[in-house]
């Protein structure tokens, strides 16, 4: 079954914003087993959204529309979607009352004339109740067509085609597709390939995919058949086989579980506290984990410290250390380390120093040289990177190691 | 002119990449002047990338292309191109060397046969040449059609759009196209566009564009004329009255210029440092600074407080007013401030104390609710937000918010 993706939308012809919209849709739409040839994007105009849309109802089976569902004159895209299909526009009462409600749920007291657009829809669409704004999405059935309709703001388009779309998708497929999803750090994308060539390779059913994120991999699972017990024979046993090969690189089989939150999560079953020690990140491990809902549990302070002068009056690195080894060292990130968990009094420290770059390398300490130091229990572990990319990259790399760190000594060695 | 954007790569249309560079390309068009109908993606396969091509060299004046120049038997893009524009792919010279060279240069040692084919052009193109890769960019002109190949990799794709691209599409252009950014914050997109509706509403030479971004709106001045002064005659009283309605809201006319960078400059030229202290931008505020490449000679702490306790021991907030006033209040934002300030001995400091979400807000103190507070000289300032979207939005907009108090201090009071 082929799809595509048209996006609607002057913004997008214009560079105001990034089309993440279609890369999720993408995404997702890879790991339901989908084939997808095109995505496009058309502006707010009649003419050519016509002929867009006529192009792609030819093409493919499943045709996605995002965007131009709003209440304005500009929106066209399920105007110009009916026309093109023959369909007229009729009143559609529950979503009338939706909006109506809406309004009063989110306090707004002018309902324009213009916001009973969004209430109409072409005749015999099935409509995708929206919780989260006044468009509804639709799925207009032709033929062996199913053409699908979301509004362009992620938070609307993202929970309808998680909720209703994809249980469509699933029932329109002459199969079931589950997957199984398995986030690595450690492994780089071209190694983890490598690894598991004699898996990817000429393997169709359950098909794996690697999909590279900074610092970590994430490697999909996906198999067809006719029913979900099915799918799931033939995944389990490849995802055990990647637990034989890929070990503690796993860090979760959860897809929407995040590094910092797996981080969290180990703290909070063990009832342990972490504080930071942080030089080039400047904080970003910290915000990391306090982006997590809840790390206020677990991570309680934390320390950056930019210069050799606060290493030594807020971490207690000693002056000797700084001046023998310098601040971009194996010593100094272990006192960094452990300075920080004393000054805290937390159970465990992640400490970071290094250079990111642009300036400041030299030829025994390039830029991208990086040390993380792990202080818990008795023991400070300290890794050495050589970090590539330019000075963002190279401190989200950090970010990734230094949690990536905690982890491991969380789930091995218990602090001893 | 019209230009289009086609991305080949089946990354795209797996999802695994999110496709910033047609947003990077389609912003830079609109900046020139030229007017893009169109973006679209398509996979590294010859019949689907042939009938796409097409497509696009007959309803455009300039078609750019990325993406499909690497040394492999799946990238297609300049084989294809060449061949739907009936020209024969020729060896060029300087480019082969140039590929050795790299090779050289990064001490990579086995240039495998395959490489070659990266010096090979349409008969006749103009070749740019690509600094950070083997595959250089490419211009075909045919007609009054321009075909213009650019490698996929952004840190490719960019030095030459930027140095090579632009020159050629500027000379191109039957007129010159200047444009200016101004950079606001404090005023969000929509209030922003009432203010200037009369200079943005039919106004057609210079034009006036709004680029909303998290907490900040940036506008874009162009003006196409005959010459660069002529142009720049027509963008400057512009730029003037953009200055006379939004004032101190306006943090730089540079383009690169970033609010952090804004700020790390002001605290340069005054010979002036900072610290923070933050609770739920747990460390980003720091973060933000120091990515400026040479913070460290402004920036040399930062404290995060992420709970009572840690206030009090670390901040010296005192205990009564946590108590009396609960941690996200003025009070306590005030006090965050002048202790980190003292704690670090740093000239500046500032607090960040908020409720995030999703969790922890109550009909008094609902999630949003933000304290910013910045002590600089005598004086401490704090100003209450409450601001929108989830906790990732939420925690982004006060540290905007924190960098702009800093600023404004920085350029107002000077800490009296």
């Amino acid at each position: 079954m082929t799809v595509e993706v048209i996006s609607v939308g002057t913004e997008l012809l214009l560079g105001n914003i990034v089309n993440t919209n279609t890369q999720y849709l993408a995404e997702k739409c890879a790991g339901l087993g989908l084939t997808m040839y095109y995505q496009s994007v058309v502006g707010d105009n009649e003419e050519r959204m016509t002929a867009s849309f006529r192009q792609a109802f030819e093409r493919s089976d499943v045709v996605i529309l995002t965007g131009g569902l709003g209440p304005t004159e500009d929106d066209l895209t399920k105007e110009v979607c009916a026309k093109v299909l023959g369909l007229p526009l009729v009143l559609h009462e529950r979503s009338r009352q939706r909006i109506a409600d809406y309004f009063v749920r989110t306090s707004r007291k002018n309902i324009t004339e213009n916001n009973w657009k969004q209430a109409m829809i072409p005749e015999g669409a099935i409509v995708l109740d929206n919780d989260n704004g006044t468009a509804p999405g639709l799925i207009v059935e032709a033929d062996n067509l199913s053409v699908i309709l979301l509004p362009g703001p992620p938070n609307e388009l993202k929970p309808l085609f998680e909720g209703k779309v994809v249980p469509y998708l699933k029932k329109r497929s002459p199969f079931t597709i589950c997957s199984a999803m398995v986030k690595l750090i450690g492994v780089g994308e071209s190694r983890a390939e490598t690894m598991i060539k004699d898996m990817i390779d000429g393997q169709t059913n359950p098909t794996i995919a690697t999909y590279a994120k900074t610092g970590e991999c994430d490697i999909r699972v996906t198999a067809r058949a006719a029913n979900e017990a099915e799918a799931m024979e033939l995944i389990n046993p490849a995802v055990e086989e990647l637990f034989k090969r890929f070990g503690d690189n796993i860090y979760t089989t959860h897809e929407e579980e995040t590094l910092e939150q797996t981080v969290v999560r180990l703290l909070k079953e063990k009832g342990l506290t972490v504080t930071t020690a942080e030089s080039c990140t400047g904080g970003l491990v910290a915000a990391r984990l306090i982006n997590v809902s809840g790390a206020s549990d677990v991570i309680k302070s934390g320390f950056i410290t930019y210069c050799d002068e606060t290493k030594h009056s807020i971490l207690g690195v000693p002056t000797e250390l700084l001046e023998s080894y310098s601040a971009v060292s194996e010593q100094v990130a272990e006192a960094m380390a452990l300075g920080g968990a004393k000054a805290a009094g937390a159970d465990a420290c992640l400490s970071v120093t290094g250079i990111a770059g642009p300036d400041g390398g030299t030829e025994e300490k390039p830029v991208g040289l990086v040390y993380v130091g792990c202080h818990f229990g008795e023991k400070t572990v300290v890794r050495e990177f050589r970090m590539r990319g330019n000075r963002e990259k190279i401190r989200e790399q950090a970010v990734v190691q230094a949690l990536d760190l905690l982890r491991r000594r969380l789930i091995t060695d218990m602090g001893e």
